[in-house]
């Protein structure tokens, strides 16, 4: 049986093996869940980048770019970090260059990973699904706020290992602690969350709407999947 | 009010301001439990070393040295890592120094604090007391297992704040999560904790007597203390 752990900040991810592993990287507000959206509504390929300059360097390349900083829409960047920004016709089968807070450096310190898929509530059955089909050992990867350990992204992470139950070995105590933050918020996750660090900063900015539209579960069955280059619908 | 944070694993310690905090280091099984023991019955000073060559360094010098590697005691020096090992008459009054895998390492890493003090579930009660008393922002470090988060530190990080209550600002998500993880398992710690990983570890190595004793409430009021040396009753 695979086994299955739970990194909860990129900055601890040296202490996990990822070759020949499954990565699934979340940050549930907002990257992941945009990055899904975006997909599902046939954005073609996102190229997740870490850095402004580098993303800066692809729009003089005369790509689209979206770029986040500190919950925020990052200057002179066609796009921001807002699902509802994905939607759009005008969009459609295009390629879309995107550098976030926190979720994009995720992506790219998982790419001696084996296989990274991107992960949130709006997917989490068809990547469970996913997960349960490829049967490889599997990191969850919560991209948290700037090193530091967040609520929602923890909190998807026990929501997943709560709908894999035994399919996958459990490694780490980070999966009963996410299991036990699972279990505390599930029957309320919109409340449980509203006191969390993300969802207030997020909600100075005034995007309780965004926030809504995260939290829900399995709008889409896309999972993006990254093929070397850009993260395209699997 | 004076604001609290968590920090889940040392290596995540330098996404946090120490400089005129107080950082409560927790390594529950069994470095901070076994110094609580230790200066209660008497060990006058504990000289907290992170690497294995220092402790040989003392021993050469005459010093009684304690060392764990891997949950077992290492060749060549005095103690190990056992609480029960550090209630015997002959220590009285003597100076020990000790290296554990994760204990002493946190230690280290928070030297820049204000002050350091040494918490576990065996003096919880004195550790808040003093942290009411004294009003500064805190941290509560939890020591882990080489980096990674363990339960039994976190199960103390939302113990230690459930007992404070509502006399510091709780910072950060990982309050929420300490506490979360916390009113989950305080009915039975022993049946919740029986499950984590370094508790398999050490019981593989017989000795679920130091478990159980590690996880006592209030056995001891002292709050052992960093005086910039060795740590001391305070």
């Amino acid at each position: 049986m695979a086994a299955i752990e739970v990194c909860l900040s990129p900055q601890l991810l040296h202490l996990y093996e990822l070759e020949g592993k499954v990565v699934v990287v979340v940050d549930v507000l907002r990257a992941t869940s945009t990055i899904i959206t975006a997909l599902s509504h046939h954005v073609e390929r996102i190229i997740p980048v870490a850095k402004l300059e580098q993303c800066q360097a692809y729009k003089k390349l005369g790509y689209i770019t979206a770029a986040e900083r500190d919950g925020k829409k990052a200057e002179g960047f066609d796009l921001g970090n807002s699902p509802f920004s994905y939607m759009s016709n005008e969009l459609k089968g295009k390629t879309v260059v995107l550098t976030t807070t926190n979720g994009t450096e995720a992506i790219s310190k998982s790419k001696s990973a084996h296989t990274i898929v991107i992960g949130g509530f709006l997917n989490i059955a068809s990547v469970a699904k996913f997960l349960r089909h490829t049967q490889r050992d599997t990191i969850i990867l919560c991209a948290g706020w700037k090193g530091k350990i967040n609520i929602e992204d923890t909190l998807f992470a026990g929501a997943l290992l709560h709908e894999l139950g035994t399919s996958f070995k459990q490694e780490t105590d980070d999966c009963n602690l996410s299991l036990a933050l699972y279990a505390t918020a599930k029957d309320d996750m919109m409340a449980h969350i509203s006191d969390c660090s993300h969802v207030k900063r997020l909600a100075a900015l005034g995007i309780e709407e965004d926030i809504r539209f995260c939290l829900q579960y399995n709008t889409y069955n896309t999972v993006p999947y990254f093929n070397g280059d850009a993260l395209v619908r699997l």
